[in-house]
């Protein structure tokens, strides 16, 4: 919806505006009425953006959903992805570096126990550990169908991606894993007749690989899901006129800007400070700079309350050297919350901030989740962030006359 | 959406309902922690209802969407733009007074300056003055085009509108305007089957045009764009039971209030004191009033702060010729905001006060955008006000058992 009526609206700028996106920043409080992680965190740079600056809270996807790391940045780029979807196989390749054309096909893979008849007694191969799996990845990368080109890579324990490349293939196929013990994997099959070759060309695979692991005491099966091809999304040069650049560390959020159209750029270190480098270094090339930082999402994960403060104030130590460049907008905000207290991402509303001189001001002095609930933007979704970073880098004209 | 569930729950009423527009009425600080222009008038009157009334936000269209005055208006009265297309050609007629009823056309025009080959060199005819513009268009109306009337009026500078009347018309035309120099205009051309008679007056229209106009210097051709018939809007009367009445003395808001069927009243003058005078004379003959103040809206595009800040304490100096009245229901809001600071609409929330003595009552006692972030009728879009109105007004049943 957001595409029907913003790429009409676009007018020439040479405004800059920047996202930074502390993945997972919404926290909990460890306590009722203590404070979260971004409270708790000693943040003066951006409670002096936040006192001149537009605040509000941002509903990732819906009320009470809580979102995966790709739906959650395809939102925040702009693209509801209740609406546009990017196949489980295409976010898994994206995951470990792999990007996926058009025409590309990529699956999940999990290995899989096997019983002496072929049924599936184990659907994750006990869980073997990374030690295990990565050895059996690279055995499997021997694995030739004729016609095509394949290629495999270990994502964590007992998972992995495949992607095949050629003519004529089509992601119209089934996952063979029966979600199940008991019973044997099921043959790859084509949803739509357009699939038949590709599913034919899978199973080849699938066959090959099971031959190679017939001897291994656990992981002797594998089951593919989630075949998916590039989703061919709306670029974002052509719905919001942006040439944009993605300064990232880790290769699955590389992966969904890649998708968008972003530009990848290569960063010299992993701190923030280093990504903030690499913003100035390529400050004239670009309208857009989406920088993202993990460590708060990682440190929520792991539960460690005092070190997603730590990384907090980290990113805050390091942003004048952003602050510097002066951009026309400036958004703080995060994918979703990732409060230590539960150890995962949840549904929580996250706090956002917009720093521009064409914000309306509000009288919240400090960035953090109670603080945004009286900000100026109000309770905005995921999508309305693009739009409204358009508008306040003067990038829109009016609606209509 | 609105227009589905409203109607089957209307119920007689002799409640009134005043809403109160004040054009362009959102504004932004000169500077980080100043007032806005709201915030810095003196507005006694609106104070005390915002004390004992409802205050909220609006978001006009849809998060950075600046809207134009036809949509903005069409969103206040009950219609998502994005939804019901009203033509820039009605909107333009509109706008210099001229109603399009279901079956006229109506075109936006432009002179434009045309090359000895019949080549356009310049779209805007140098954007030729008022002075030189309006007898062009008075010599235009010499135009007869056998079987249909035809109407012109000038708008402003090059731009003007060109409206027909007959039997049989439609709207599916194409603009002849190609959008770039060093070409010739395009043929009136169909878009629909339909539409094949009325491309061809169109076409002797513009024909007789360039002969007319031939040995100008400048305006020496014309391009038209934006054909469009009266849309067929739901109407006031039958989707939310008002006979409604609309006080302005800009043409574009009267265009606008009686495509939904809105009477339009005369004013004699034209400050808000005289428009409130208006609604006094015709209490008794209408459920609902539209009161529509300009001066907001075009102190703000001259970015003069100060003269913004005058016109909305002159409209509350004037208040109690309103409140005398005692309305059911009044609702002080914009219908978008046009900051002095930006010279121009904007796409920023717009603050909203319900005065009505079944509104919940909140903690805001001043009537101002910071103030209106803890009202108690929260974010709500334009097209939530009439059926927050009619609610106030006690005019609609509850929905199911």
């Amino acid at each position: 919806m957001t595409f029907d009526y913003i790429p009409s609206l676009l007018k020439p700028s040479e405004s800059k505006i920047v996202l930074l996106l502390l993945d997972g920043l919404g926290g909990l409080p460890v306590a009722p009425g203590g404070p979260t992680e971004l409270e708790a965190a000693k943040t003066p740079y951006m409670d002096h953006l936040a006192a001149e600056g537009a605040l509000g809270q941002i509903i990732p996807i819906r009320p009470g959903i809580t979102p995966g790391s790709g739906p959650a940045h395809l939102a925040l780029f702009g693209y509801d992805p209740l609406k546009y979807d990017v196949g489980r196989g295409v976010l898994s390749a994206s995951g470990v570096g792999i990007h996926i054309k058009p025409g590309d096909i990529a699956a999940r893979g999990n290995f899989c126990t096997l019983d002496n008849e072929g049924k599936i007694t184990d659907r994750r191969a006990g869980r073997i550990p990374n030690e295990e799996a990565a050895p059996l990845v690279k055995k499997l990368q021997a694995i030739k169908v004729p016609g095509v080109e394949t290629e495999i890579k270990h994502v964590k324990e007992y998972r992995f991606t495949v992607v095949m490349r050629g003519k004529g293939l089509d992601d119209n196929i089934a996952d063979t894993d029966p979600q199940q013990i008991g019973v044997p994997s099921l043959p790859v099959t084509a949803t739509q007749p357009a699939a038949k070759k590709t599913a034919a060309l899978f199973q080849e695979w699938i066959n090959q690989a099971n031959t190679i692991l017939a001897d291994q005491p656990k992981a002797n099966g594998i089951n593919l899901r989630g075949f998916a091809t590039n989703p061919n999304l709306p670029q974002y040069k052509d719905i919001f006129g942006l040439k944009a650049a993605c300064i990232a560390a880790y290769p699955m959020y590389k992966g969904v800007s890649r998708l968008v159209g972003m530009d990848v750029l290569d960063v010299d270190g992993d701190t923030p400070a280093d990504e903030f480098q690499t913003v100035r270094q390529h400050w004239n090339d670009y309208d857009f700079f989406f920088v993202h930082i993990k460590k708060t999402d990682s440190t929520g994960e792991d539960g460690n309350f005092d070190a997603k403060i730590h990384v907090i104030e980290t990113v805050d130590e390091a942003l004048p050297g952003l602050l510097d460049l002066e951009p026309d907008v400036l958004v703080v905000t995060g994918d979703h919350s990732t409060p230590a207290l539960l150890k995962s991402h949840s549904w929580h509303d996250l706090p956002i901030m917009l720093s521009a001189r064409t914000g309306r001001f509000d009288r919240v002095t400090a960035f953090g989740e109670t603080a945004c609930l009286g900000g100026s933007l109000g309770r905005i979704r995921h999508v309305d962030i693009l739009p409204l970073a358009l508008a306040h880098a003067l990038r829109l004209t009016k609606y209509g006359a």
